[in-house]
């Protein structure tokens, strides 16, 4: 690498950390007067980024270390990651990203707005914006590819329509039998206790008590509160999550910050030599949520997790809690029942969810839609995989953020981070007695096994080369199909 | 102006804004693990913004614009200003500022951890690395100018060693004698519910009530806590102000609120067509402090504000409170006792404050000094000037975040603006019955005078044109003497 090239990377990550903060400034409680002046202005270094990002200068950088043959994993590491990015968008005129950023940044308020309010038609325009710019983008960059591929791959490396069209059908043979089955077993679990009351700031401490548990290091992080919980990544160093409190809901904020959380330790847990340069985060979206997926539902809706956590949780949670045992939570965690919000949806039923918005996607990007039209498709189709009709649109399509900040194609990761996180378990399962650790309170053993294969090596492998490292095979859906069969038949049946 | 220039100086404006919302990150919440990563990008991002301000490009653009002779105020002042800070900077080397600028977002964290610590010597060689700086980029910029007027100018156009000398001579001579005075006068006011505990949530109430009775617009701004309250202006339209809570201090918080609120106002009630251009801001920081000053004490330290909010404090401060007239409370926040904290000061000695803190920088900036022996200056000082000696460094040279912002010529800033506020009072006086609005609370008609009269220019205006505009004289420390001797007298003899 050359000291020039340094710089300008150096340059570029300061602009995107800037931009990470802002993001998360706005997403926290930044003043809603300021929306349109700080969208603007977030425009304007979006397209600065971008626009270095597939410059003549970047073009000459590339053309002249590759031509070096670069020695170290991490220089290597960079210069594909800097070419793909390149490659990808180089087709995209700066002006129209600056345009569109602008655009994407003030979309935030107006679905939370229109969310509030659980009204549709104040969140059409701007989602109509957005997705006309998204066709013309993926039309630049697309050659002779299918537009929504174009996105499905900038979240997950190669990945199509072709493949998860096969991927889903698996899932849904698995799934739709199983969900009927629990449905007709007459076997009813107790969650008369679920919307019973806990104050908030109990909530908060439940939550410190699972970022203590799970190692989440808050010298280099903070949790806070926002109306849809994420996680931004400002580097190894400085990672936040947040969360969202319902008094009458306590298991939302528990399970919605082991999420976070799965994926917070990703982002800390890299190795330093990668700390605040491009490959700072993780290999890609589907990886991410298999981390998040996995310690949200694999260790969190365990028995042996809330055998683990029992005493400190329930100590916390008052007299009320007294009367529900281990089990009761582990049981009430697990409940099959079709609902209407993704993120609280239980883990069976989850991957329809994401179905819904996978087809839905698929008729976005074909352009033969209509804006209007779109929540009548959203409930037919939660009707046809769910079974269920959503009442309103806050409860429909208006309950995820991800479209507000343009990102199409993101909803299959979440699917994809499932049958990872049960492929990966399954061979972690050779290596450590899991159930056992969990019962223990030990998770670092998790945590160690997970930062040895994935976690340290941040984007410097691709999802490929680390799924074929620890599985031996690529993405298969199997195991999770398998993980699901199993685990909700030992509750259910 | 051309095209060209506006999207010039909207990326200027745009890095300047991440950089105030960054700061302000960083000030409230953002781990401490990731100081020394988001340091490092603010210096880079610092050094992108000062070096489009002093570059070639900016030089060409001034040279053609300034021919054309711009006809609007707006366009006038956008090159007034951009001239003055290409002058004034362009000889410091871009490189230099970058590395300046990452020492200075570090040492905030340093200083604060020093603070707590109550340790000078953990501070001492942030402070050493930034003084050096400071003196190097003022011999840079200096010509025949002697060092610290350099950065007395940089607050307060014009503003020098030889004028603020006899400025303070001025005050020193009503002041001194005055708390001499009081001393002997026998007169005590009973300030043992003082300490009262107040829990923090009565006083978060209590700010909700200020901030609304002032007419701060929280659609535009937020309150949030720091460990020194500031005032952060990321434009007009997004205004965020800090505070500090000690459960045992109610009125250090009630005081901190109203001082930033003071600058708020300030910065929200600027003319529209500036918003989110270089003249979003203020005229100068003795302007700005004039209005932090007049709410905090010519408001919000008299008889009448007290009455007008007693029924709703005493409701929010309890029971505890009941037997606490509005007159003690008056009185009580005008007791005039030497005291450690500036922040806390009385509003008679505060001024004395202030001049430890000239005479200190007087000193750094000649290079003379032992940045081991500033404790001790320090302490000498205070006795000199306040006949009281600190017992630690937290409540001596360690009080004040400024110098960790190198901030170095600020300090002055203060007793400027006590003097313009009391200048501007005495003219307010003739247009509105103040007295009387206070007490029927209607800060509107106070804060509509000073919305025309200084709030709407912003930085149209120099200080000097709206002092001259209001008063039709310069800066007169006259006013202030004369109004801290009837205040004061009033009250104790």
């Amino acid at each position: 690498m050359t000291e020039e090239f340094n710089l300008y990377l150096e340059k570029m990550n300061a602009i995107n950390m800037a931009l990470n903060i802002m993001y998360f400034d706005r997403a926290t409680g930044a003043p809603k007067g300021g929306v349109k002046s700080s969208s603007k202005f977030y425009g304007i270094l979006s397209a600065e980024s971008f626009g270095m990002s597939v410059s003549d200068e970047m073009a000459g950088f590339l053309k002249q270390l590759e031509k070096e043959n670069q020695p170290g994993e991490i220089d290597k590491a960079v210069l594909r990651i800097c070419r793909k990015d390149y490659e990808s968008f180089r087709k995209i005129p700066v002006e129209e990203m600056r345009e569109y950023k602008e655009l994407e940044a003030g979309a935030q308020a107006i679905w939370e707005k229109a969310k509030e309010a659980s009204d549709y038609s104040y969140f059409a325009p701007a989602l109509e914006k957005l997705i006309e710019f998204k066709i013309r983008f993926a039309d630049y960059r697309r050659g002779a590819k299918d537009r929504y591929d174009v996105y499905l791959s900038d979240y997950e490396e190669g990945m199509d329509q072709e493949t998860l069209d096969a991927f889903f059908a698996q899932l849904k043979k698995t799934i739709v039998p199983l969900v009927k089955e629990i449905g007709k077993s007459g076997r009813r679990i107790d969650e008369s206790f679920l919307s019973r009351p806990v104050p908030i700031q109990r909530q908060r401490e439940i939550s410190s008590l699972l970022i203590k548990r799970l190692g989440f290091d808050l010298n280099r992080g903070v949790l806070r509160e926002s109306v849809h919980p994420f996680t931004c990544d400002i580097g190894q160093n400085d990672v936040r999550i947040t969360t969202n409190y319902h008094e009458n809901a306590f298991l939302s904020s528990f399970y919605s910050v082991l999420h976070e959380v799965g994926h917070a330790l990703y982002e800390q847990n890299k190795i330093e030599e990668i700390a605040d340069t491009i490959l700072d985060k993780g290999a890609s979206t589907g990886i991410h949520e298999s981390q998040s997926r996995f310690y949200e539902n694999i260790v969190g809706r365990s028995l042996e997790f809330w055998e683990s956590i029992y005493d400190d949780a329930i100590a916390i949670l008052g007299e009320d809690f007294k009367d529900v045992s281990a089990k009761a939570l582990f049981e009430v965690s697990n409940i099959v029942k079709p609902s209407f919000i993704r993120i609280e949806a239980d883990e069976l039923t989850y991957s329809l969810h994401v179905m819904v918005r996978y087809e839905i996607e698929k008729l976005i990007m074909s352009g033969n839609y209509s804006i209007n039209e779109l929540p009548k498709e959203w409930n037919r189709k939660m009707e046809e995989y769910l079974g269920i009709t959503p009442r309103n649109d806050a409860e429909g399509i208006l309950q995820d953020v991800h479209w507000s900040g343009g990102s199409f194609g993101y909803f299959p990761s979440y699917a994809i981070g499932n049958a990872y996180s049960a492929q990966i378990f399954s061979c972690m399962k050779k290596d450590i007695p899991f159930y056992k650790k969990i019962r223990q309170g030990d998770i670092a053993s998790i945590q160690n096994w997970l930062s040895e294969k994935i976690h340290r090596h941040g984007c410097l492998k691709t999802p490929e080369e680390l799924i074929m490292n620890i599985a031996g095979e690529k993405l298969n859906a199997s195991h999770y199909a398998k993980y699901l069969e199993d685990k909700f038949s030992a509750i259910y049946f």
